[in-house]
């Protein structure tokens, strides 16, 4: 029986006889081939689906590392910033571990979804009259002085857990893709993948390393435009940030693995995230959506050919965002007599 | 690579050279160890978790199978009556597989997600004046008519495939279970799952079958009440059935297992919701806490020791209905000030 992240990647993890063998079975999650992209593109395509993790996002690959070292250390509580992933992850993996958990969110900034999820786990929730940039220096200086444990991407443990979906794409393809496309928002999962290409390459599991693609929302782009953005603006809320934590790092992975990073628009991101639905039957959230955006966007570019294997990663569950997902569809549910004549006279 | 239920389960599935191997990755579910709700009752508990399928709910299993059926046999669109789940699996499958598909919802009683995934998958969607029980009749009746393949529960694919469910049990516990304990709506899920346990006992790869143990919501509970419901209500709408398609079956399984069949109210479908959230660290559709509720009653009369393992399956994904969620949570979200000053009065 598959039992998580921390049994499956025990040796390729911080894990002592001391750490706390957390699970809500996260990871193992599908790489789905995607047909209609691949035949776009003209390259084999396939959809790293995170959204099937517990929570719905990758971020549980990170966060049962992290509570699972924050329990090990003899923490009592855990505290994050959140544009929703990180709080619904913390929220769910302190409930299971008896942790107390404390999540600050940007005003009006969150889907309802991830908000449901924080909630229902019994989070203390408190939203603030600012961005998330805001939020997360408010939490750093809070975990500084308290013992609380901070669990955004900056705790080390996030990314060791995160790593693990590299480990998976390749132990799924039976090899390393030529390109992993990702979206790119605080630029952890970027830095993470990387960490664990690299490693699986080192240990001689897999004969190359993928170029890595990063993806970022337009009004959410400062890695691309090489500067900081005060006011991040995107429908894709789970990466609109506007200064990422792991900037640097996300450079690093771009350099060696000589990468591209470029922008797409938000119709591009809307386009990718209905073409997901509607073709491969894959329902992902907006920011999702961003890594097949910018495929499309770039293939030409990348002049990929048939040989070629792309892995997109789609972060997260369209569930997060029901209310989104229906202000995007321009139907509506129609209320009709309940005969077959009227049934039939819409469907033939 | 794990490539979803009818390549896994080929040999026990109606699969033939013709049919196509459709696939989400569907199935290979968690069976995640419940430690509140074990203590609670005294036995080992485990929770069958079927809300981690690709559209979130145990509805995938079946529909992979009926869709590569209707594909099989030539067929070019689905229908089927739906109080939410159903559509949605069918609606993504459809689109996976180039199908036309359409799907009756009653008026107003379907979660936001599940009416978002409808959508955008790209279903034909018509909400009626009338209750499910009438929109089945509808749907039949037009599948008989006309060339469009019914994929409701009546659809004997659908039940094979949600067998599997039964089988990785099974395959994850490396026994069968005491006792499986399920919400019942349209009763085809407990069906399934008999079948599933039979099966594997029949070959030999288990040595007993479990007692079942069906959970119905009390203002839609005609199983129990041996009475069909005119108009049941419970908020439990995933299994807000009246006049259940597989009734029958369902007595059977619960006759041959010398299983029991109970209903348990709202309040106590409600309170087993927040407590696999708050406690165990899973979010489910309150439908899904109907088997953890029907447990929590009934485990004394059914005299359980620290030696019987208990599966309860949960159906489907809290994310189908954060709306649902928020309104049974008492915090309502604080905007507070954006300072350290603020946020630790708040949280020491």
């Amino acid at each position: 029986m598959y039992l998580g992240l921390l049994e499956q990647y025990k040796k390729e993890l911080p894990i002592t006889e001391n750490t706390p063998m957390v699970s809500l079975q996260e990871g193992n999650t599908p790489l789905i081939y995607a047909g209609e992209i691949s035949k776009r593109v003209g390259a084999k395509v396939y959809l790293k689906y995170e959204g099937m993790n517990p929570t719905g996002s990758f971020k549980d690959r990170g966060m049962v590392m992290a509570v699972a070292k924050a329990m090990e250390e003899g923490s009592e509580a855990i505290i994050c910033a959140s544009t929703g992933n990180t709080s619904a992850s913390a929220a769910a993996y302190a409930a299971r571990s008896g942790l107390k958990c404390i999540v600050l969110i940007p005003e009006g900034k969150i889907a309802q979804g991830k908000l449901a999820q924080a909630y229902m786990h019994g989070a203390t929730v408190i939203s603030i009259e600012g961005n998330f940039d805001k939020a997360l220096e408010i939490v750093k200086s809070i975990s500084k002085k308290h013992p609380i444990t901070l669990v955004n991407s900056i705790n080390p443990y996030r990314i060791q857990g995160q790593k693990t979906a590299a480990f998976e794409v390749c132990d799924q393809l039976e090899k390393a893709p030529d390109y992993l496309a990702i979206p790119v928002g605080n630029a952890g999962n970027i830095t993470a993948y990387w960490q664990g290409f690299k490693e699986y390459y080192r240990q001689g599991l897999t004969d190359k390393k993928p170029r890595m693609l990063g993806f970022q929302a337009e009004g959410a782009s400062p890695i691309v435009q090489d500067e900081a953005v005060e006011h991040p603006e995107t429908i894709a809320t789970a990466i609109r940030i506007g200064n990422p934590a792991s900037w640097e790092k996300a450079k690093e992975a771009l350099r060696e693995s000589q990468g591209m990073i470029d922008s797409v628009s938000d119709e591009e991101i809307t386009e990718a995230y209905h073409l997901l639905a509607r073709q491969e039957g894959v329902f992902v959230e907006p920011a999702s959506a961003a890594s097949v955006a910018g495929l499309l966007k770039n293939y030409k570019k990348l002049g990929l050919t048939q040989e070629d294997t792309v892995v997109c990663v789609n972060t997260g569950n369209g569930l997060k965002d029901p209310n989104y997902a229906i202000s995007t569809i321009k139907e509506k549910p129609e209320v009709v007599p309940a005969t077959e004549k009227e049934i039939l006279k819409r469907i033939l």
